[in-house]
């Protein structure tokens, strides 16, 4: 291990850092690994990082902490909107990002295998090559990784049709907190052998087991896709358009909303002119042989709420549709600093929820962006700070507060594909209530007695 | 209770029996529910069964048993197919037929509320009337409960499309082996706060607790459905058709495919001639705004391999040919007793399988007639013998040994969609390995650490 910090500082850490390979203690490398981009900034640095680079690597880190109990933070590449992957003194974090490699691709049985790793869109630009794709797609998709996503369960805009994390999940290779390397899951489509322990790896945010290599279920690309960009007068309009697509029983593959003052931050931020065209933005793409008579019908149902509809008439045009919605958050994180929300509720409640949003910024005075999965009732409220102020204390922890009150009140959910992290733990008895807790607590103390794996995160 | 079974007998169960609601001891009640249609027949009948008609009746039952550390074996419809419902003496069943009310149906949420009793074709009847349906249809959809489904994560034919039971569950009601009841999953489509403890119950064969309600996400019934009936020369043709539309990247939501022998036994039980149109039959079905379009691509991609092709013109004819193979297993249980496989293979192997189950059968002199959920490379062999002969013992357990090892040489698993039981034990370990199942009995002691919930069955 490097010098930066003396070993008698460090306690327990020290033997670990000293015996692990790959170990790190300098400033810079621990500075670079205490947050994510949750806006949560813990007090203090972690004590080292081991930067695994096999699997052999990672079952030797854990098996010295578990030796030393000492709590063990694994870490993706610390794109987290839930401080899971934070780390303070008195921890060493488990960073994964250097096992990247794409380990193999069968375009016959549409499957890949990979290690932790690799980013979201380097997976999915290698099976493009062979016409598929991996369904879970993150705003973040160019920088975050599979092992993240496979932490928090992650979700994105094409799991209105395909499903968040776990259904593209088929297997896991895990080491467990003792050292041991568990799989999960299968290599085949179906499997019903044993308890479903790849669901219950899936979200556990790093807290039962560290996973050290993926089986993904890959996709065709669709034969066709449709994509319209429709405007509205206000946010109430375009989500009541938003519920008139599902009570249309349609199933699109994308339908992204995006309030007015949103779409001002994403013009600053490209040069663009969303705004100016309306007060709210619904993004809407069909897929599959019916892509376009979907559309059809899709664009009569919104129709009657649309102050401006935008087909676009190829690849490129709809590209740069969904562009503009994946640069929502970076536009925002220009303005300030930012606090992004997640929170879910039933589909036909999503004007309630957004009507409540507003209420919420202004009884607060904490200023609220919001973009939603609307398809899956999934808002992101986003609230943006000056840089020099907390997002997780004062005015804006209270309008967390408030914004999950309002989602359980509408029989919703505090967190719908971000994890709860750190950030979120306040709230989860209230949604969980006190046997869901204690039945997760003890699962978690079955896998992992000593609490070495993520303690004080997820549950 | 009723007085066919001395108290002094039965032991422990006794107090049970004696203090629980709606208990019976009749000989009558204890036959019926000792075997499901595993062909497993245990050599003693259970000590009685609760007739639980509400939660509490299930809460006061699992108390009296944790009290006096009686076993209790949660039962359905009895349609299981791995005997993880059987009992014997020593045991009381809790049977949950009784619990059969859909409690609410929500069209706009798409979302129905219902007990474990509620068979699942009376769902899918009550949220046609809505034009939704719920996705989940094993072959005895007309049958089996909802409960069943549950507790076996049970597939069906649509599943190659819309997933199996797991991904049409939201939320589940349980009673733990304590009393305790935990309620598990949410209202909405997403949500990742804690443990993902409903896909842990899901499939856990009622050895982690009681589902005594259970919130299922609903689907639009397709706009529009095409359906083909293809006859092959013979299966191995058939596996190829199969191999060929996976091939062609299309995603229909049936491909079932009927070998020669179960087609003449089809004939034989309803009447019709499909035996003498091909030694093989392949019915597939698309959906959906494009199934038309997507039904052409895969009628080219199959007809390279079949001696005729049937395109239905109607629904009625497409109902009649999905009922040929829903009727597969009751014709084939005419002939004798019966012992139904679930093996799963990756999807580009599934000739493989074939092959690998006509040398079984010549091998073993056994009589294997094979009906394959294709699209998922789940395969059901279907092991016939004569009614007084055993098929769990000798030659038939033989031949299900070996089929085991021919899904696992494969790459494949004991069991797609019908679950362990009792029957499939002895090759579990084999197929999930030392640590996997003793972090599954972790969990399970976890949550039961006494056991009462259906031990020896699962896991």
């Amino acid at each position: 291990m490097g010098m930066d910090v003396a070993p008698e500082v460090l306690g327990s850490s020290a033997a670990v850092l000293d015996a692990a390979r790959r170990a790190s203690v300098d400033y810079a490398d621990r500075a670079a690994v205490n947050t994510d981009r949750s806006g949560f900034v813990p007090q203090s640095l972690p004590d080292g990082v081991v930067f695994a680079e096999s699997v052999e690597d990672v079952v030797q880190a854990v098996k010295l902490a578990a030796a030393h109990k000492v709590p063990l933070v694994p870490r993706g590449a610390g794109t987290g909107l839930a401080a899971a992957s934070s780390a303070s003194a008195g921890e060493v974090v488990l960073d994964l990002s250097r096992m990247n490699r794409i380990l193999s691709i069968d375009p016959v049985e549409q499957i890949a295998v990979v290690e932790p790793g690799v980013l979201n869109a380097h997976l999915n630009a290698a099976v493009a090559e062979h016409g598929l794709f991996y369904a879970p797609d993150p705003a973040s998709t160019a920088i975050c990784s599979i092992g993240g996503n496979i932490a928090t369960n992650a979700g994105g805009m094409r799991c209105a049709k395909y499903g968040v994390t776990r259904e593209s999940v088929l297997g896991l290779r895990v080491v467990l907190a003792d050292g041991r390397e568990l799989r999960t899951g299968r290599d085949t489509i179906k499997g019903v052998t044993g308890y479903d322990l790849n669901a219950l790896m899936i979200g556990s945010e790093g807290t039962l087991g560290v996973v050290v290599e993926a089986t993904l279920r890959l996709r065709p690309l669709p034969i066709a896709t449709a994509t319209v960009a429709a405007f509205f007068p206000d946010v109430a309009a375009a989500a009541a358009a938003a519920s008139a697509v599902i009570a249309a029983r349609l199933q699109p593959s994308v339908l992204e909303l995006v309030d007015g003052p949103t779409l001002a931050a994403i013009d600053a931020a490209l040069g663009t002119n969303y705004r100016s065209r309306g007060g709210a933005f619904l993004l809407a793409q069909t897929d599959g042989f019916g892509a376009h008579l979907e559309m059809d019908v899709l664009v009569n149902a919104i129709e009657p709420f649309t102050a401006e509809l935008q087909r676009a008439a190829d690849t490129a045009e709809a590209e740069a549709l969904l562009t503009a919605r994946r640069e929502a958050i970076p536009s925002l994180e220009k303005m300030g600093r930012v606090s992004i929300g997640d929170i879910g509720v039933p589909r036909g409640r999503l004007a309630e929820a957004v009507t409540g949003l507003a209420d919420i910024s202004r009884r607060t005075g904490v200023r609220i962006f919001t973009i939603a999965h609307a398809a899956d009732g999934n808002l992101h409220p986003i609230i943006v700070v000056d840089p020099q102020e907390s997002v997780t204390e004062g005015p804006a922890k209270a309008a967390l507060g408030e914004m999950f009150r309002l989602a359980q009140s509408l029989g919703g959910t505090l967190t719908g594909e971000h994890g709860v992290g750190l950030l979120k733990r306040d709230w989860l008895r209230d949604e969980l209530g006190d046997v869901s807790l204690e039945v997760q607590h003890a699962i978690r103390r079955a896998l992992d007695p000593q609490g070495i794996l993520n303690p004080g995160k997820a549950i």
